[in-house]
């Protein structure tokens, strides 16, 4: 490109998992389950509202949507919260973005837990946020991979780079398991002696095992409370990907600092009244995550037997290891009509949790993929007994 | 604010005009006739058609509303527009915000000739990139002004501070007028030889008045059209404040460039398909413009009558000079329930052509506020003979 470009981004290429017609998608741990015809209905309702009055711009504040919000994470913080601890805007990423623009920038370095939310690094460079690569768990020499972050672990790489911002991720996207509160606040705990916020990115947090608490408890009166915040989506158990809503819960004062960086009427009118629509349907949105949840259990119940290693998750994907050449796995189910996603961890590969039968798919075409020559062995791990294959297939199939 | 937010954001406050719940109001340029029943409905069903799929990301590469974008600005190009010389964003502001983080950034100034558009600085300040105050026409020692920038000025001020970017804005905000387009000539011709890109904020073209060309034009052929970026809304024109939707022309690399640090799925499946119904309806949605260039012409007209002295304006609103405080005719118009925008020049205010009724009811409150005690005298300019009065009132009150 001969154009004057920013240095550091010449010669990038654009982010962006490839959005192919395939029967079975399951790379971007959207919901598979379509938004009810009622959901539909309100949404069209509001929608309806609004557009005559779209020559005005939008509620700059957003209030509608900041209360209903405000109203929905109450039961997970254990508490009311007021609209005026609620920030939102076009889908997480922004919200992330007014973070890293006002919290970090040039010379305020940003640390996150790698391998995490790989859009974390990217905002960074986009806000020119410098970025430090912290570490998670630990890799053995046999090359078996723990992705599990201690408090220890994270508060000694907050001490050694001190930065402006840390990111955490619970449940962590590409791994699936959340994080104990207690290492949430250690992080804290540390933040408030010096100069950095914390960010709990808590984008799966509705599918998380039974009894996980979240972050959002801990933003009345932990120790450093007023450096934390908790980012929130509705595109995954809300199932409004195409809405683009991301919000995040926090101190007033942090939405006042995030005001200085907003772009005015950044969230339009159909967005506002689409997302208070679809707040007022939660119980009926969030019903799909039960059976979501299921058949994440199901994956990792499963992958043992065609001999692969499902990482524990919280989510409503699971990235699974023991594979000897992922690329090679990714294409082969490709192939068979069935679209996953490379995170770029050796030996793995994640997969979303669909519907019943978008998960027989991804275990029958697996299963396929594993009994390919050679295609389970890897260095290191058991090759599966060979008779375990029928049995498996007829697993993989099963709905249940 | 103990935040530990970025150094050069303390103390600041949040950009926005004031949103006021009054009767008239011509302060943001909007677009004051609601969107016809014909295009509601078109929104309206082509939100219905895709609110079931939202559980889904939008098209990453909103290439549906790039297509009907470029179709609708081939009569302005005078020449076939491709979907690849197209970007788009969350209102123009997000298009501006994707343009300086490309392309601007740490030690990459960018250069705009003020007064102008207000955002661009705040822009570049959430960028970090670093903002040169141009200058544009002269002020007189008697406090006359004038906002004419010529080719010669806009070249000097390029060659003197070898900007990475640089703004013109045509027709310009806050002044009204259009740009010679020898000026953006000129400024490309001095672009190609530096490491410079050119953007052209074209927010208001719709509303120029006969035979203004737009830079448009120069995109295939002139001299350093690789550098230059025409930006535009569906704001103003279009009456879609309220759907946030903004984009630009340029060639096709400058696209490319852009994709490297827009957030995925910045654009909702709902704006997008919103966008598209309504671009179907833009001879219905124009209708407006000639209407609305009635008023800011009679706006134009009336004000001197009022001892005021409004600039010759291409776009929907109407900058006019010759307050002894704006401050308290801002104040004495509001009072009268007419809110207009105070823009930060001396002795000036901005007014937006609204409906016959709205220009009335702004004109009727002005000659009330002129007609207070010493609201007509200001430096330099002969206060308006007092039989005026009834006169002026009754023009200002005239539907015409």
């Amino acid at each position: 490109m001969t154009l004057p470009l920013r240095e550091d981004l010449r010669g990038k290429t654009a982010y962006g998992a490839p959005q192919l017609e395939v029967a079975v998608r399951l790379n971007t741990n959207e919901n598979s389950y379509p938004v009810p015809p009622g959901v539909v209905a309100s949404i069209v309702a509001a929608v309806s509202e609004q557009a005559p009055a779209l020559n005005r711009y939008p509620d700059r504040e957003f209030t509608a949507l900041r209360e209903a919000l405000a109203g929905y994470l109450a039961p997970a913080a254990g508490r009311r919260i007021e609209a005026s601890e609620i920030w939102a805007g076009n889908g997480s990423n922004e919200v992330l973005q007014h973070i890293f623009q006002a919290f970090g920038g040039p010379g305020r370095p940003a640390l996150g837990f790698t391998p995490a939310y790989s859009m974390h690094p990217i905002i960074a460079s986009v806000t020119a946020t410098p970025w430090i690569d912290g570490v998670r768990g630990v890799e053995t020499t046999s090359g078996e991979r723990s992705f599990d972050l201690d408090a220890a672990q994270a508060v000694d790489q907050v001490r050694a780079h001190d930065p402006a911002l840390v990111f955490l991720v619970s449940p962590n996207n590409p791994t699936g398991t959340a994080l104990d509160l207690e290492v949430v606040r250690a992080v804290l705990e540390e933040a408030r002696t010096r100069s950095c916020m914390v960010v709990v990115d808590e984008a799966y947090a509705e599918f998380a095992r039974r009894g996980t608490p979240s972050a959002l408890t801990l933003l009345t009166d932990a120790a450093g409370a007023d450096r934390l915040i908790v980012s929130r989506t509705m595109s995954k158990a809300f199932a409004l990907a195409g809405a683009r809503v991301g919000y995040l819960a926090a101190r007033p004062e942090v939405g006042e600092a995030l005001r200085l960086v907003r772009l005015p009427y950044h969230l339009s009118a159909l967005t506002q009244a689409a997302a208070v629509a679809a707040l007022g349907h939660a119980e009926e949105l969030l019903s799909t995550v039960e059976a979501i949840k299921a058949q994440r259990d199901r994956i990792v119940q499963v992958l043992p037997t065609l001999g692969l290693s499902p990482v524990p998750s919280d989510a409503n994907f699971v990235l699974f290891g023991g594979l000897p050449d992922e690329k090679v796995a990714w294409q082969g189910l490709l192939a068979r009509g069935v679209l996953i996603r490379d995170v770029g961890i050796r030996h793995h590969l994640r997969v979303t949790a669909g519907t019943a039968s978008e998960t027989a798919a991804f275990l029958d075409a697996m299963a396929e993929v594993v009994g390919m020559a050679g295609m389970a062995e890897v260095a290191g791990q058991p090759q599966p007994s060979t008779d375990a294959g029928p049995s498996m297939r007829a697993a993989a199939r099963s709905g249940t």
